[in-house]
């Protein structure tokens, strides 16, 4: 009996993804990303009366903001630095007697003040911190970005370059809060439209390390993160395709960023793994979006 | 009297970018990512009978491929590779002191088996070298990739890391060299219906060091490369905005793409600075998008 063909394999045997030969590294067919597009025209289309401000940014921020945003205590196992050459003409010449024997070339590179985007809110809040202390509406923003994470793996719905629609509250506690969980109800009315069998559960984050284990009990505990879980790899491991998460003030303090008062703002945010979504369709609905359920097809193409 | 205002930091006071405190990389506002979405619409109009295929990829390509393709004897300044922690517990600690008093912890991050893209058509090689050889109509790709360069600068238009949407022609040496002038026409074309200024030249590369200074006096006299010019951040020195290349048979050789016949293919393509576009437009337009002028507006916005 033939082994069962992997969702992996079938997505680049159909032409969906491409292999690159890195796993987690994927080519996006045109009938992908347009799924993806219609994604993110039927998202807009809720809570589109609240947002304040829309922002894309680049697959890179600030080494400096990254390094404030203390990715490295809690996730050092996933962030990825950019570096580059800086060298001279000499330095050249014995790069490429590296690269011509085969030896390893990358060692000289020198970190640049980039990092690649761990998780698209990152880049926001030094732009708000900027901007001075918030009135009393707060700010609600639409955002999109590629964010890396270094963690090769035969699961397609767990890329290492991927994008996140988020959208950030930051404000009073309150605000915060109630935000999270307006956006709780609204995740799962958007499954059901689009007809995707899903859960809403407690989460913690993969902190790292044996410390890592204690903060993600007491994530846990505080009920901080909870993400909407779809089957798209595996039934019995379902992917995270939404999260609905409450920072406290730890990212208004981090940051400085400021209530009218004073005091550190609350921020939380909802954010959505295009990727992980577009996957969840093909997985349910089939490889042939022609033939996907009439109710889905409306939502997405109208 | 007061320095006149640079472009660019009209760009961040109306609200058309936002400063990240590292020169060329910017948060996009939802006004400059729509212009892109419309240029990338209105571009697809063109040659649209003509593509056989549609990819997008990832900002990473794998560091092999990336090794074939000869950036790093030709461009090493310019090249991005991305670097993570592969540490334990012990190793953390020791980061995190670093991190803690100020020091640069990353010399101690190793190189992963991503580099950052530097230009959107070099994954499509890999990919097509796979499938085995062409047949007679050869291939025609449109593609769009964030591409990285690190090149600092406070031109708004020199973007470390910035989008190309690229139409890549793949078979025989008359198909590739058809291609590229159809598409001199037509980039000419779409700047007219987009009123924008501009020129047509032959140009290089900059390939770095002594020797790469004879590089590219080779390129310019054998007119594999051409610039499609429009005065953006400085009039005296227009910015490329789209480019129409021919690479001979370099990249079917480098990573073994074949024609019908077996000998290697011969590649062009064409590629849009799709950031450098739109700077252009908001440049001769204004800022308000409202108010430019009707034809411009009837070409993006239908």
């Amino acid at each position: 009996m033939d082994a069962p063909v992997s969702f992996l394999d079938q997505l680049f045997s159909q032409g969906i993804l491409h292999d690159s030969g890195v796993d987690g590294l994927y080519a996006r067919s045109g009938m992908f990303e347009d799924v993806i597009s219609r994604f993110e025209e039927f998202a807009l289309g809720f809570g589109k009366d609240e947002i304040t401000e829309a922002m894309v940014f680049p697959p890179g921020m600030p080494l400096s903001d990254f390094e404030t945003s203390g990715y490295m205590k809690n996730f050092p196992q996933l962030a990825g630095t950019v570096h580059a050459f800086c060298g001279n003409d000499h330095d050249h010449m014995g790069l490429l007697q590296c690269v011509a024997a085969g030896e390893d070339w990358t060692d000289k590179q020198k970190a640049t003040d980039v990092a690649l985007t761990p998780a698209a809110c990152y880049p926001l809040y030094p732009i708000l911190s900027k901007r001075g202390p918030l009135n009393a509406d707060g700010a609600y923003v639409a955002l999109q970005s590629y964010c890396f994470r270094h963690e090769p793996s035969k699961d397609p719905a767990r890329m290492q370059m991927f994008r996140q629609r988020e959208y950030v509250r930051v404000g009073s506690a309150d605000q915060a809060m109630a935000f999270r969980e307006t956006w709780k109800q609204r995740g799962q009315e958007m499954m059901q439209i689009l007809e995707l069998p899903h859960e809403v559960e407690v989460a913690n984050d993969p902190f790292f390390g044996r410390a890592g284990k204690m903060m993600g009990a007491s994530q846990r505990e505080q009920e901080l993160k909870f993400e909407l879980v779809v089957p798209v790899n595996s039934t019995s491991r379902p992917t995270a395709c939404m999260s609905f998460n409450y920072h406290m003030d730890n990212f208004g303090k981090a940051w400085n960023i400021r209530q009218a008062d004073g005091s550190a703002a609350h921020t939380a945010c909802v954010g959505f793994g295009l990727e992980r979504i577009a996957l969840a369709l093909f997985r349910h609905h089939g490889f042939d979006v022609e033939a996907w359920p009439s109710g889905v097809r409306s939502a997405l193409w109208g």
